[in-house]
């Protein structure tokens, strides 16, 4: 076993978009193994937009600290263990931060390590057995509640949950439209996914397409992206729809305050209703979730998708990615051979 | 009877404030009595911040035409019937429109006539036991669910929603905070009408009150304006808190797109609901909300409180009482005695 590793620190708050200098890379020693806790060799980060935001203020999470590992989800095989709850050699996700092994010890802020069932692969603990596919089972269902036949619109559809999220509403005999950028994710959604409608919101006006393909009829508008595309689709929210807010990606790199929503008050003429919330607050349900979506996986039924970015450093670029809409699927970013 | 009488007919649609000349004052034949419908003569008229909306554009309900009597409920007597169910004499409420006399027939959009139980004064009929009452009674409990020492903040406080919103909201046991414009406002709402705490939005800065008063602690903001009011409040929110959206009474007159809400991710941070209403929805469970609400004001257990302009002349003027805050409590106009 080596005695240093490599781990990336805060350097700066961001403004704008993330750079590298945001960032320092360091070698330092491997930690310890602490008293009741294990130390983990980290194989993949989960690259998510949320992870934007911890860098940059206080929100249901501290801000990471200048000078602290940058936070991230990742999994993990248990290299040392000094608790009886884990073995060497078992298979954990959990906050493991940017860092090639981490030293965990009783619970980190969004939950302690959990253990992975053994056969998963490891990229998918990190997404719909990770933190995804509950966001999309749970947020979809618990939040927007579709009935089959409703018209269900999710942004950032080719993203880790909306891929999800469109999938599991078309089991759920709804018709899925998708916002999505560039050509290629859409032809993937519509051709491989069985989403019946896609819009490209970089080559397409969706305020007119929303207006074509949904006038006054989105039942469940699943929201990653926030700003003008949740703008839209407030004007064509059907009676009593349903808003679910997980994500505002284009929202996390303004510099000053944004224009806003405009359209909040179709809340009132719609009867409908907005909501938030958070994937941690169903931990205690979690297992319902991915029950129900492995056996969708292996059934066929759903498809996963991940894009892998090699090597530690390249964190920074690899979220980067997420903001100018690279990814198709899962970011991730490979750290070590299992 | 009078063979003529006066109507207001909307002459522009209004840019920004209301303006005397947006309207036209006519000189008409009292109308006929339609067949299976009955001629109503106006006493009151009901003066509400919605009807700002209807005179420029559609929304819930189409926008009132250009040379069309301007919609507004109203309470009056039936003067002639040609229907078995409403007699001469008859108290009603309804559309009734800016005018002297209203031939009624049918259903308006808005629901048909309403016949007024017997000893109920004529005011009260557009306030308490007219629309306002069950606003104040399912936009709270229904959709904003208070539960025995929430914490229930109320904007447009001293309005006619407002007052109820938050006397019911202490009977449920509720700390009540309301904002509202001006020391003798405030005064009224936390001397005679018990609110634990009010804040002047003319004086003090509302963010730092609210953020003094109830930090990140809010179970339930009851909106009434909008704008930049409901954006300090979204930032208070507790967890699982819910954000009624009743009015607006900020944005109506924007002649420009505004600055919209920035603040709406607080929504997700703290897994919170924003639902909008219309008091409409509810006709088929007004009964419940007369019935709870007459006993508490026969018990003296809520106070209401109207504030009466003369003359159907004067209804645009009463209108523009609405938006620079002059009003306090329910805004009517007499049109005639009974």
């Amino acid at each position: 076993m080596t005695t240093t590793h490599r781990c990336l620190r805060l350097a700066a708050r961001p403004e704008g978009a993330v750079k590298d200098s945001d960032f320092i890379l360091q070698e330092e020693p491997v930690p310890d193994v602490p008293e009741g806790g294990v130390l983990v060799r980290t194989l993949y980060l989960s690259v998510d937009a949320t992870q934007r935001g911890w860098m940059s203020r206080d929100t249901y999470m501290p801000a990471v600290a200048i000078g602290e590992v940058m936070r991230s989800f990742g999994v993990g095989r248990v290299i040392a263990s000094r608790t009886p709850e884990l073995a060497e050699g078992d298979l954990v996700t959990g906050l493991l931060g940017w860092q090639e092994h981490a030293a965990m010890s009783g619970r980190p802020p969004l939950g302690q390590l959990n253990k992975v069932p053994p056969g998963t692969p490891p990229p998918l603990a990190l997404s719909i057995f990770g933190i995804t596919g509950p966001t999309a089972y749970f947020g979809l269902l618990d939040i927007g509640r579709p009935q089959p036949g409703d018209t269900v619109v999710v942004s950032g559809a080719a993203g880790a949950t909306g891929m999800l999220v469109g999938q599991i509403a078309k089991l759920k005999k709804c018709r899925v439209i998708g916002i999505a950028g560039g050509p290629t994710k859409c032809a993937w959604l519509k051709s491989d996914l069985g989403f019946d409608e896609v819009i490209d919101y970089k080559a397409e006006d969706v305020d007119a397409r929303l207006a074509a393909l949904c006038p006054g009829s989105i039942d469940v508008y699943f929201d990653n992206v926030g700003g003008a595309i949740l703008d839209a689709a407030l004007m064509q929210l059907a009676l009593r729809a349903r808003v679910v807010l997980c994500g505002a990606i284009s929202e996390y790199e303004a510099t000053a305050p944004g224009d806003g929503i405009r359209n909040h008050r179709q809340l009132v003429f719609r009867r409908a209703r907005m909501e938030g919330f958070l994937v941690s607050d169903y931990n205690s349900r979690s297992g319902k979730a991915f029950a129900e979506l492995s056996a969708w996986l292996s059934a066929g039924k759903i498809k996963v998708r991940s894009d892998v970015q090699e090597g530690l450093e390249n964190a920074p670029a690899a979220l980067r990615r997420l903001f100018t809409g690279a990814n198709i699927g899962k970011q991730l970013v490979k750290v070590a051979e299992d």
